[in-house]
């Protein structure tokens, strides 16, 4: 791509490191701001430059915050014995959501990948340990997502624990709410098979 | 969607104002950053910056520019006597990519679209018109996409040279009707300029 500009190609380049953002739409991004008022161009540059520079994250659960404490964290209706462990922020948001969980959080900051080069001192699961060897929580809920690297978070995690007094579980593994079942994949179905739920038990929800 | 942080709220909000970009896609961007060295952050909001307060456009031909006349302007082998009018800078990009043409530009900054309330005010045809004008001018080669506001444009242009001692003609129809100029490929674009045919008999078909 032969640019006629440097000022333009410099910010298509940096654009364009983004995820999922080629050059075209790098391109084709910057030239929609060149064509806005000025402002919306500085707005951005601002927020994003001020949320990188200023973000903290909650020093109990390790959730984005503004505060030293989260507002999950800080909020006394929440049931603190129950900890939900999760791999990034947007679960957090995604369970919040669903308004079906009123305990706190830990929010790991990824998931044990080798492939990726992340380990588990790349996460804050030494944190959690410590939390859990308080004693004061009574379950943790492993809520990442079904594949091999969140399986095998969850059982660094188990073994890191095991011995403590504190239950664990996670999330329910089935098929998902409007999905054919003829389109689920055979683990999963077989999974739903197995930890089948009294009838009676699933008309509630 | 509900965030823990108002600086996390703010740049996904300032993100997702971008076409194409959802909250979600906005969200997913915004951690990625957070994650990555702040330098990249900050790269990238002061590329933006840079290019939206310093950006210029050749007094010439509109082109973007770092300076006040563009280097295809400038350039002493280009042929000044013809000159091809596009919509945007991506439409320069893309034929100069094509190696087809070594006469000048005129970028319009846009098509007249009365559903977008653009009209020919909003464009640089009263510039073109005036170039025209002084009698230097062979040809006017219309690069639009030949949608039915390139085909509009063309035509608004087209009046307002009648009369005067150039000759018009647009890239040919290999162009697929529909289509953006930008996603065409080289072979075709290039063929379709070398194959231009006069304005008014592009108008019988
Ligand atoms: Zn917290
Ligand atoms: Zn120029």
């Amino acid at each position: 791509m032969e640019f006629s500009s440097k000022l333009l190609e410099n910010a298509v380049n940096e654009m364009s490191q983004l995820p999922g953002i080629g050059k075209r739409t790098a391109l084709r991004l910057v030239l929609h701001l060149l064509r806005q008022p000025d402002t919306q161009t500085f707005q951005l540059a601002d927020a994003l430059s001020k949320v990188r520079a200023e973000i903290k994250f909650c020093k109990s659960c390790h959730n984005i915050s503004d505060k030293d404490i989260c507002e999950i964290c800080e909020n006394p209706k929440r049931q603190t014995d129950i900890i939900c462990v999760v791999e990034d922020i947007r679960d957090v948001m995604a369970i919040e959501n669903t308004s079906s969980f009123k305990g706190l959080y830990h929010v790991l900051g990824g998931k044990i990948s080798p492939m990726d080069g992340i380990g588990p001192q790349d996460l804050t699961i030494k944190a959690l340990v410590e939390k859990v060897k308080k004693g004061t929580v009574k379950e943790l809920i492993f809520a990442m997502s079904p594949t091999m690297e969140g399986d095998t978070t969850n059982f660094y995690i188990f073994k890191q624990i095991q011995g403590m007094d504190v239950a664990t579980s996670t999330i329910a593994r089935g098929v998902a709410a409007g999905n054919e079942l003829e389109y689920t994949d055979e683990i999963t179905l077989g999974r739903s098979i197995v930890d089948r739920v009294p009838f009676e038990a699933s008309l509630k929800s």
